[in-house]
């Protein structure tokens, strides 16, 4: 397949080398029209070292603040009731439940190099037949997040289960379990701390599920890449992105991130990525340069 | 001018509405050829929840950490010595002096909004007199950072010092202090607690403005969305991707990141953007889907 690259993509290469500082090796830019090469959003979350000590920092965080938490017993989860809206917000009570943190899998507990990889060098769509392939067959393919190890023995240290809440699917429950493994995040158990889209009628919804694990467990803490890794609530159809943000930015909300919330890094793929060049530059940023003298 | 897009990109559009979650909204496919469209990365930083939430998170975390260290002096700055070495790191010594903390400005304390959209929307190159420009004509069109404004106030109210060393230029000074004077991040003279691209003869190198800066201060915390805004040998040309990224991860740098050393995620343009499929893929991730039954 011919590959083209965007200008704009070609003036962030520019940019590496240039301004507002200068890239310490010229980045690659992609000069065979068949090679293969990263997108930059790629080459930052996979590639670069900046990445990877977000990753550490907020994993360090994250371990911290699990830390205090089990030190310091709180008496509401950090799940929200049913029905708690932004200006109603109420969250589960504790009672004397065993404490647990709860984690999405994908790009929040491992990075999934072997099958973006793949797509990426066949210049290929992602596809749902491929995807279940790789939840079946990747185990060992995908590592680790930069951090996430030394966060998790953190956290069991401090006597809190370690909960995996994941829309990869219930039929792969055998797959996902060997991958999670493989990457060293620990050995899980379907329905146990193990749960999977399929485990309810809520499709990727993930509420049904926070509501099962808080039969069992006080959550303190919700870790994810994407806001429903939270709650439903923020990913209602009817949000545009930037309608989106400002929910998050309400008070009841903005409060609980890095403090029970925690949302990483991933600009590959997911509901974070979208918008118009009206929803991602405000109008009033409007800018043109200068006419020539 | 015509546009593309590669297919990867437009794997990553199908995959946001099918897995690993869905997109709350379908992101807007560039169905127009002439229609200009964000790229994914600016998407999410610029546009998204998540990134928003991961910034305030991360702001939350450098106040915190500057606190605290306000409140029990340190005896070593977190700039290193003169021909430190991962082998051999040595930091400078504190004295008395005051404390500052000191940040990059461009995507550490504000957003370029303004510019980045006037090229995206062209779909034109980083052009170096366009930048130029901007840095003298922006104010007001570039945004603090989320989480940066209510972190600088703990900052200064903890009384330490707000530097800023920043790779705009000398020649632009007063563009540059007008712009972050627009975007709410302070006050800034040049010289005092401003420092530019040609302050000396290091270029684009900023250790030369850090030994500067700390010729006044202890520097309690480096800020910055590179790894230059930390020390310049992390970005030795000689380092590929995976070495530079190593080096960041051995033993006596690695205890530094969120612990005086701080980075905030760029994901659109820098030498983090860097990188072949070999560097950012590791060959032992290599993936193939199973052969058909």
């Amino acid at each position: 397949m011919k590959r083209y690259i965007l200008p704009a993509a070609l003036a962030l290469l520019a940019a590496c080398q240039t301004a507002p500082a200068p890239a310490p090796t010229a980045p690659e830019a992609p000069v065979a029209a068949e090679a293969p090469s990263p997108t930059a959003s790629q080459q930052w979350l996979y590639g670069s070292a900046e990445a990877r000590i977000a990753m550490v920092q907020e994993w360090n965080a994250i371990a911290a603040y699990v830390e205090a938490k089990a030190a310091a017993r709180p008496n509401a989860s950090v799940v929200l009731a049913p029905r708690a809206t932004a200006d109603a917000p109420e969250f589960l009570p504790c009672g004397d439940k065993p404490l647990a943190a709860v984690f999405d899998a994908d790009e929040t507990l491992i990075w999934n190099l072997g099958v973006t990889a793949e797509r990426q060098r066949k210049g290929e769509a992602f596809d749902p037949a491929v995807w279940a392939d790789w939840e079946r067959t990747g185990a060992g393919k995908a590592v680790a997040i930069p951090g996430a190890l030394d966060g998790l023995a953190r956290i069991r240290a401090a006597g809190v289960e370690v909960i995996v809440n994941t829309n990869r699917g219930h039929d792969t429950a055998e797959g996902n379990a060997a991958t999670l493994s493989a990457a060293g995040i620990g050995n899980f158990v379907h329905g146990s701390n193990l749960f999977l889209r399929g485990d309810d009628d809520q499709g990727s919804g993930k509420d049904g599920r926070r509501a099962t694990i808080s039969e069992t467990y006080c959550v303190v803490a919700l870790v994810g890449d994407q806001l429903g890794d939270i709650a439903d609530l923020f990913n209602a159809k009817t949000l545009t992105p930037p309608a989106r943000k400002a929910l998050t930015a309400s008070p009841a909300f903005d409060q609980m991130w890095g403090n029970g919330w925690f949302i990483l890094a991933n600009p590959v793929y997911g509901p974070s990525i979208a918008g118009s060049m009206d929803d991602v530059f405000p109008a009033d940023t409007y800018w043109e340069p200068s006419a020539p003298d």
